[in-house]
């Protein structure tokens, strides 16, 4: 071989100066010096994993077995529960390959900032039906009492997104009947971003374990991942165990805090926050009261404003990052997100100071 | 819903002491400070990904533009790998399934220990060559020169792990015509597991951004992934953004050293060990002086012994981690990983001096 031709980067040889920020986005949220020096610390694997599957019990409410975290963001859960549940054959080459196809597995469709009702959700016939329990782009918490026993009559299972609602809402998978539930470790639970926690119930282990074919992925394949999270000494993957050392922090804190009272915590930091906004005249994108996620806050775009200008007016000069919609919210919102330590009232203040200050300062057209 | 049933866990109620130690298995490695402190930074997204994109170009000697870390460990790498450059249809469906049905695609045999030559390489028929370059379980490198042209003549891509070598012995993808290829973070860099620097030639992208049909993972599907680390507005996941400083910060110290002399301080204590184990009697497993991994030594399983009582005494009494073998050298080998900042003549010496205790007051049948 000859010599190098790609030289080391100048961007390399040089410190990285981190800028802080206050990040009231729908997440990633601000990560508490406790949970990051916990991500610090050395590294060994199988202790620290018996800790954090009993937090995730916790968190989720579960006695399930199976219980462990992906060693990915909360899509590689997305597509961990989706491998793993779904064979092909049994309807599901069909399913797989809209859902890949872009077109969503038999959609139903509701108004942006609407939700479901239990009825419509009977009529569905599927294999596996996936919710998003807390949707961060509509700022919708989804009901989801009942529509485990709804599913189980029709022999389905029941999936739950809950990346944007665990810990800031009330959630119980062993007693809603919920078969999958992933969330991820950057939301409510304030560890970085990379880790994913997971649980299956018995009756999704019936279907997973009993396949015909094996999953497509090896990295997500449930018989391996359960196994090396029984700590036994088959070698699956290297997990990243500085990740699960800030999320076991992050657990802890959830522990010591108490499940209910962080729900009630977000619950009423939420409401003095809508309270907050209606007062200085903007409108919730989210009208039923009940239905609005407390973690991530939906606000109607300001009329005549560009909100592009107001989310990039408050991080010049407040340094806080709130976001604008995404996908079916896209332009029609401002998104604020208050979770886990950033869901604090001198948050809320600054939140709702560099709102008021952002509509004086940019420009309104007549609407 | 009724009040929770799942307790707060106790262990999550008390400190968790992390103990210390000298991690000289196949990987993990030990994190140096610098980088656990740069894990510990506040969290802002796109400015890191092109410092983390530009140290990956140099450590992979590539201009690749398509060249970014995946969210996970080196194994989401490889499901990255297939996953986009395999289709169902050309020959795929069969390979694929094979792959997952625990065969490996045409494989080709050797004997542990001993690796294949390119006259032996040439016989196979494949769309995609796949091959492990530093083979942590023999200790084998394997040489890659010559191998991309033999691809290339057959329309076939040359795709190479280099999880357990990268950084630690040479390889420059551009010139080599590797097409595909991924390392892990946690080995000569240093970095904490979780993220896997993966990078495509033009020819890999011709094929995986031409596909008649989307890769079965969303997570992992690298017109989205690409984008995303175009850093353009497409939000494709929550990346793990204290993993990519702590990547980055590896990097950094890759960058610092220069590539060409971290390859030659590995060999020369990689040469310093063997010569230190041969004189205590012991044997080297790969016998080819040239095809010696110098990142892990596998050694010669003592003969007499139960290996892993000499791996649990120096757990034990020296506090260092060292293996037994896994897959084709299970029960044949002892394995010691010299990787980055533990490629280090004081623990050479350790782990002579352990190995050496090890072997007087360990039981010993006769051979």
């Amino acid at each position: 071989m000859s010599s190098l031709f790609v030289l080391p980067p100048e961007c390399l040889l040089q410190p990285f100066p981190v800028p802080q920020r206050l990040m009231l986005g729908p997440g990633p949220s601000n990560v508490p010096t406790r949970i990051a020096a916990a991500g610090a610390q050395p590294m060994l694997g199988p202790p620290i994993m018996n800790q954090v599957k009993s937090g995730i019990q916790y968190a989720f409410q579960t006695r399930n077995r199976v219980t462990l975290a992906v060693s990915g963001p909360g899509h590689a859960a997305m597509d961990c529960a989706i491998f793993n549940s779904l064979e092909p054959g049994e309807n599901e080459s069909c399913q797989w390959h809209m859902w890949r196809e872009g077109a969503k597995m038999n959609t139903v469709v509701t108004s942006a900032g609407g939700y479901f009702t239990n009825e419509g959700i009977e009529q569905i016939n599927t294999v596996v039906f996936f919710l998003t329990h807390g949707e961060s782009s509509t700022g919708v918490v989804h009901p989801t009492d009942g529509i485990g026993d709804l599913c189980h009559k029709y022999n389905c299972l029941f999936l739950v997104d809950s990346v944007a609602a665990l810990g800031g809402t009330p959630i119980c998978i062993d007693e809603q009947g919920i078969d999958i539930m992933y969330t991820g470790s950057q939301k409510v639970l304030n560890a970085p971003p990379g880790t994913a926690p997971i649980s299956f119930s018995e009756r999704a282990c019936q279907k997973i374990f009993n396949r015909r074919t094996k999953p497509i992925s090896y990295f997500l394949d449930m018989s391996w991942l359960a196994n090396y999270w029984g700590c036994d000494d088959n070698f699956h993957h290297t997990g990243p165990v500085s990740s699960f050392y800030g999320l076991r922090e992050s657990l802890a804190i959830l522990a010591e805090t108490g499940l209910e009272n962080s729900w009630k915590w977000h619950k009423a930091l939420a409401e003095y926050f809508h309270k907050g906004l209606e007062e200085m005249g903007l409108k919730l994108f989210v009208q039923d009261t009940n239905a609005r996620l407390p973690t991530v806050t939906t606000i109607v775009a300001p009329p005549g404003y560009d909100w592009r200008e107001i989310t990039g007016y408050i991080m010049k000069t407040y340094n806080i990052e709130i976001s604008g919609g995404i996908g079916p919210s896209a332009g029609m919102v401002l998104c604020v997100g208050l979770m886990g330590c950033n869901s604090s009232k001198a948050n809320v203040e600054k939140v709702l100071e560099a709102l008021a200050d952002a509509l004086k300062h940019c420009h309104k057209s007549r609407v």
